[in-house]
């Protein structure tokens, strides 16, 4: 019998018939003797109707006050839920951010959770209860509601699970799992039983958005086993460990990962000095863009070229300010381009094992993909191609890494 | 300058507009140097939209389960007319009643509040901030969530008003304020300046709609000034305050009301020994159904006839539990009618002068108006007769007693 904090996400819980398969759902479990600990979402489409009417009164809503206002949205669904759970007979009670009390710092619409106070559900739980906390929601010191920003709720589950801990922190989603790949490029994509925290993280923060980084990040850092699992559909999903050090042939590399969503930018001909970095990129940050991958080029006779990757919708706006930085540097030229891809191999097994990244150059090449820059971490290669070779390169590296499913050996 | 608190209830903060609306109209209050503290309700429909989400999942939706649910109407509108402020450069914070808070008894959906924490609310005032609570909801003891029950945001205004010691509660609603009698049915109805709390609690128990019954009550209690007005119209509304021993010239009758809700029930030859009317009453009001005016003829042969009115709605289900007590009880027979109306002379001056129900009595008469029973308090006479002679009684008591616009003296 173990304790586990369920997690269920806005489409998890969009319509009230969906409440009612969730409870149907948390009740099974309970027949089975475990304890349960559930956080939710707002319904789907729910907060977004709240911050368009806040937008409609003031055109940048007050932080604290939009904290007050979003929050209703998670604070409806438990009762909804609790309401379900009761209907079917399995004893529940729901608990707003504030009540449990999630306490977090005073950073409205962005808090960061600081403590949690366990003892309200562990009575509950010992009563034989399930317990539903409103997700994404919290409280700071002097008793205003704060919110922890977009996708909060997987951080509130993660929280709770460490806070409690829990056997378990399962985040069930409209995916099945964390697959070797994006199955919707590469047919053979295979399901993955598990993946570490490190592997993890390398995708989330490549735009593999089946988990919130934060959430993962958090659940590494206090060791909180994560699963990640289909909300309606049968099946064990994806368990996210810590390193097992004692499984010795673990594949060199778990899973590709893709991102279409960057822009190159590039500025020729300035003068290689020191500091010429941060006078290129400060200004860049200094308007609230972020930067991705940086590469510079080696100097030829005092000059050097300078290239990075901003998010496609930034690309417009960082031109602006490159074009004055290249007035002020006498650069010669700027060129930009929308029209590229990320490419991402990764997998802990790296680290024990030599040429994985030439083996990825040379897979690209045998395709003629030409490769426009390369950046790695220590279970992580990168490159950036163009984007019409996304699907080809995917595939290939795919195949040549040995994930399909064929070749599971899993 | 003054420390108001106004209450605008879920039709005066119905629409995105209508909460602009009413911000200005706040802004220009806090202009005048005013403190003003405000008591929303939610926007109209939302309770009712979010109850029927809550009996689609369960038939008899749980108590404190509903509370935490039907509270967030209130949560969106404080915090949209606080945005609202804001935007206008008015300064504004708002609290939930957990965070003010408001501590209440725990009897969700109905309860009744303990004592309210002003200490925050003063803290805001002297911060030159414009202070805006949710009504109808409070926090009991254990940190849930209640509810006052439908109407209760008057309820909260009123003892906001006590607890800072206002010196007034302004009730901002879609009426003028409180008139001599309903002006759809006498045209020269005239709005009044003031009534007493006494004369109110009359009216508004007799179904005069302008004010909850327990806000009266509330403000009686605590001699809080109350102040009715309409949202969007100009005008001051009428005042209502504890009697002024001051005014020699009070006038007599100050408002007649009317009811079309109820039903007359007769249960004809039971014996008169002691105990019949709880043998007869005792099973009407154990099936809930509330008992208005009772009437017992006088004996004959040891026989007498017992008549009751209930609300309309009841009239069947009281007739039938009547018909299981005639056949206990051998009675001869049972009548009922729902075709009666009451309409009610009211005024505190009833109690310094004698004559005023038979000067009601003779004007029905005049008119031919047959009076089927009658029931008098300390400052008021009902009468019930037929319905089809409502406005034509109205009309004539309105006139009998000088109430018309014409002859007005104030």
């Amino acid at each position: 019998m173990g304790l586990y904090v369920q997690k269920y996400g806005g489409t998890s819980v969009g319509s009230l018939e969906r409440i009612q398969s969730i409870a149907h759902k948390i009740t099974q479990y309970r027949q089975q003797g475990h304890d349960i600990v559930v956080v939710v979402s707002a319904m789907s489409g729910e907060t977004n109707r709240l911050m368009q009417m806040a937008t409609t009164i003031q055109k940048y809503p007050d932080p604290r006050e939009m904290d007050v206002l979003v929050a209703t949205g998670e604070q409806v669904t438990i009762a909804l839920l609790s309401m379900a759970l009761k209907e079917q007979g399995c004893e529940a009670r729901s608990y707003t951010g504030s009540q449990v009390k999630i306490l977090t710092n005073s950073v409205h619409t962005k808090a960061r959770i600081k403590h949690i106070d366990v003892n309200l559900i562990q009575t509950d739980l010992s009563a034989g209860r399930v317990v539903i906390v409103a997700g994404f929601q919290g409280v700071d010191e002097t008793g205003n509601i704060t919110t922890l920003g977009r996708g909060g709720s997987d951080t509130t589950g993660v929280a709770l699970a460490a806070a409690l801990k829990a056997d378990e922190c399962q985040i069930y989603t409209d995916v099945n799992g964390v697959y070797t790949t994006d199955p919707r490029v590469v047919e053979s994509a295979r399901l993955l039983q598990t993946i570490t925290f490190e592997e993890m993280l390398e995708m989330a923060s490549l735009g593999s958005k089946v988990l919130q980084i934060r959430a993962v990040e958090f659940a590494g850092k206090y060791k909180v086993p994560l699963r990640v699992s289909h909300s309606f559909e049968e099946g064990l999903g994806t368990l996210i460990t810590i390193e097992n050090q004692e499984i010795m042939e673990q594949p060199v590399i778990s899973s590709i990962a893709f991102n279409r969503d960057e822009a190159k930018l590039t500025i020729i001909g300035v003068p290689d000095i020191p500091g010429i970095a941060s006078k290129i990129l400060s200004p860049i940050s200094d308007a609230n863009i972020e930067v991705d991958m940086i590469l510079q080029n080696i100097s030829a006779e005092g000059m050097t070229d300078f290239t990075f990757t901003v998010h496609r919708n930034d690309f417009e706006h960082a031109k602006n300010i490159l074009q004055q930085i290249a007035r002020q540097l006498n650069a010669t030229d700027i060129q930009g381009s929308k029209n590229i891809a990320k490419v991402s191999i990764i997998g802990v097994g790296m680290r024990s094992h030599a040429g994985i990244a030439s083996t990825m150059f040379t897979a690209l090449a045998d395709e003629s993909i030409n490769i426009q820059m390369i950046s790695t971490s220590e279970i992580k290669v990168s490159v950036v191609i163009a984007e019409k070779y996304l699907e080809l390169a995917v595939r290939t590296l795919h195949s040549v890494f040995n994930l399909d499913q064929c070749q599971s050996v899993e």
